[in-house]
């Protein structure tokens, strides 16, 4: 399978590797808007530089993988599908619901496959236990349960830009709840503050955050984020059922322990995302590249894509008028 | 000190045990409905047996404990500050708050010390976790998170003279909630269902259940109860500040662990709630002793009893009415 | 069972009140040297105070706790058999083997049940392993490995009167290790040094020390102390086997733990003995009534006691001369 | 730095495959009697095949990594050496000392840098903790415990020509509890036992062993082996020290964990070494390449394996006679 790149930066660097790594997949060409960055990766990847335009245009490149800016998502998937590329493209399509809806038709009637990178599915404990929850350890679900925080905040620069963490943040865990439901929510209550960084609530945005939402058989889902936690990136679930519970927890740096007067202290948890979700990152190329193989539909798709920006705009609103949100994504 | 128990029942007996057992105290005599029960535990405890009224109208008597059904907390409250006895009474107050406000009225114009039975501040692992809180070890507090789940659900029947989950259950959680947040909770939203037995539903109750709080400042409370978990009677906190997170987890049965092929395998965690709390209940009733003693008055105090019964009043409407419920709890 | 207690130091302080709390047995008399100790106790206990002459010549008490001195054991257990007397009696009945072997001879004279304080035996977590070992979830037993670690060193003139460390403080762990093994050990090798303290070296003893045994059958069992920990008292026990590894660890004082930029800190372990082993000093009683009323020899025996005494014997011989030691344990 | 593989076996590709994803090395040519393997390798690394001797005379390779059956490594070295390649070589260097004398001299004589493939000296958790006991974390050294147990025994064709469990399996211990110790062990004491396969006791060796060792102050390591874990790959280290304990412990397959009513179940750990210790695999060919290009001598060093080899030899001899072995290590 042939590979275009488009964004050659942090994320994209990451995926290109990671395409260039593989056995049955190669680089062929990457873009990037600065020259520097689409240099660097090339010399590392082995791909060539080129335009968008020329990636897209080159019928000898089966899937593209978008990592550019959010705002060009949506119109680089449909001209990508147009032009007849399976679309791997990181999350979100678009902060506005209404241009997913229309860029998910032009897929559709594409018939090309489109996988969004909600990389946190593929993360080998994640993944482990949504399949021995589907398997029925836990039984019937009943309170599913994600705690996410970042280890600092983001620069207010990139806060005004980013629609809001609910949107920015948070969309990874209305996407892991939707995954761990079995169950679309029905409805969504937001609180959020800016408790961290005051220039963040100057900015009209909040760093703290949690969410209910409950699905109409009643499972319930919360949900909570803060954009700092000093001993790393904190990334835990837990699912609560008619027969037991599962949950899935953090990585230490080492498993290197000190006991002392002062009691037993082990590492904090890995720091850093790109770190933590290294695997993650490569199991969703493979389940892109098996799926397109296959010829299956890849997932997560652009519907969940839609879905979990769709969570994201309700708590949204719900934070700011106060009042929970009543959502309709079965109907989708 | 001496004592007078109202109410032998399971965690009467449990409190008169633990006042017999003092070395500077003396359980006298104790009452209960049940002759049978009555006689088990002053045969136990020494105390003799007596009538209630006999109890209250004994001058030799400094204090009480209340320990009889709920219907006659604040009946028996009145009648015992009245008769100059120091109370130590079992939460909760009463089911309606404004029966608990003219209680505490007439505790107030006695002059007499009141103190509720919220035992789990008192638990050694959730008293040292807050004590470090307010050392300051966590920092400034952003997220609370209290987990509640009871081995398994009560009877139907109890449910339906309960005042339901939020009054019966979670109230503890909401004590503990403001203990942690050391700011009262302005807001309430909440989300319950029936998904552990339908009876309960049919009996207009929930058994599994969340509550989103905020206070004034923006600090986040998240609750979440379930009437039952297979893996024991589950009782945890988190509390995440600007400086880090302060948790206090379960207690295994035994320390004893086996890993084979299927993983490594700890015990359960403590099944029963008079076996994990009992510690809490002895140092209870040293505080309360403590506090008469000095003069000091104990804590919690009734107004923390009113206080929680607020919340859980306002999470009982917010479940019922769908949205938020806005409560004053400062100008109390 | 009505019950007199010969010396009423620190353990038997705790033996003495754990016979008085019981239901179904008295503590009807003490005697100790100190006429102060046996006054308190007495007083926090309802017991008289006595001479043990007294104590051993009182038909009406069945059974005897004895813990004074050790160089006292041997002759007060004679004595007391020989007065027809149940008989609890603290670890060591000697410090030389073949005064226990005529002490045991008398007692088997006399057809009075003797059982010898190794209180770690009735740990619920040591217990609860050993029984589960015993049911096969381990398998057939391959290594035991015994950690065992005191808070600090005792004065070094208690040290000069121990008989050293392998009798004073590793003979819990040869106990342990033959309870385990479910095989007698027929091969001793020890080493020691003096690493926490120069002047335990000075006095001929060794404050840092390791054993390995093995059985008839191969099982090998390791076992480590150290007489200074700084974290607590460490109390380690692990099993090996063709099936599984079963493991009891130790208790922390609370179950709080704090997450900050230095990683996530757990308190120490339970530091003193008479804390970690509370529930254990019950478990013993128990099993010591429960015996000599159902009219069982109780576990553990003078002989289990002899068979300690032994291996302690053998590993300070061979740490002194430099080669393993064998012992026969299985003719005695 | 360009580099030339002898041996295209499992340990081989790992090493191949790490050479040929460095950005600062290149796996020009590799060897081995296999010509599948070989080709296998060169496909999947872009090296060509060559025979050993041309990579030996190719003067354009700097570099050989030797992963030949072990009875060839002293004669690749040597030769390796002489043609002024600087040479990594797995361990151990042979199953004799005298060769292993003999070769160093050979090493040594030619100013090329030799590194033994000790790789659990650079697993990430084991390194830590060495460099954290380096700081002083622990204080003094006083115990150091060290657990390896294999996932299941090797088939006895290979124990028979295995130099027996102490010279194939513990040999790594050796070097790890060196490593730890600082400061060489005087005196060796051996167990062992074939209680897991008693074909593997035909053959004349043990697959369940625990050693003694104690350094010249008195420091003293224990080491067990188990050729059989049910639960993973179990390689453990604790050091004990004046200050407090520091120890390193497993890593889990996931951090998934279920809880029912059967208790607190985790996964079992990393089953297989090549998993296990898949990072200390790269970072010992970084230390190689580092010190290689920095012109400073490797660790571990030719001398290294020589010192495990001997502590092997003692521990044979110790289990084969029943008694300790003293060894000399300082002086070589």
């Amino acid at each position: 399978m042939r590979f275009g790149l488009l964004g050659a930066g942090r994320i994209g660097r990451i995926h290109g590797l990671n395409v260039a790594a593989r056995a049955d997949a190669q680089l062929v060409a990457l873009s990037d808007a600065s020259a520097e960055a689409a240099a660097s990766l090339a010399q590392a990847s082995g791909a060539k530089v080129a335009s968008t335009e020329a990636i897209l245009a080159d019928g000898g490149i089966d899937a593209v993988v978008i990592c550019t800016p959010t705002d060009t998502h949506a119109d680089l998937i449909e001209a990508a599908v147009t032009a007849g590329k399976a679309v791997f493209c990181e999350k979100p399509v678009d902060l506005d619901a209404g241009r997913i809806r229309r860029c998910l038709e032009v897929v559709s009637k594409s018939g090309k496959p489109l996988m969004i990178g909600f990389n946190r599915r593929f993360d080998p404990n994640f993944a482990a236990l949504e399949g021995r929850l589907r398997a029925g350890e836990a039984g019937a679900i009943e309170i599913v349960s994600v705690i996410s925080r970042d280890p600092g905040p983001p620069p207010v620069e990139y806060v005004k830009r980013s629609g809001g963490l609910f949107r920015d943040m948070m969309i990874h865990d209305f996407d892991i709840a939707r995954f761990l439901l079995a169950e679309e929510p029905v409805e969504v209550f937001a609180l959020g503050s800016a408790l961290v960084d005051p220039a963040i609530g100057q900015a009209g945005d909040v760093d703290t955050a949690a969410v209910l939402m409950r699905t109409a058989s009643g499972r319930i889902a919360q949900i909570s984020n803060s954009r700092r936690a000093t001993y790393g990136y904190d990334q835990r679930i837990e699912v609560h059922g008619s027969k037991g519970m599962l949950r899935a927890g953090n990585i230490h740096e080492t498993t290197v322990e000190i006991a002392t007067g002062a009691g037993f202290r082990a590492d904090p948890v890995q720091n850093f995302f790109l770190e933590r979700y290294a695997a993650a990152y490569r199991a969703e190329l493979d389940a892109f590249v098996s799926a397109c193989r296959d010829k299956r539909a890849p997932s997560p798709s652009g519907l969940d894509g839609l879905k979990a920006q769709i969570l994201a705009d309700a708590a949204t609103e719900s934070r700011r008028t106060g009042k929970p949100v009543a959502v309709s994504l079965e109907s989708l």
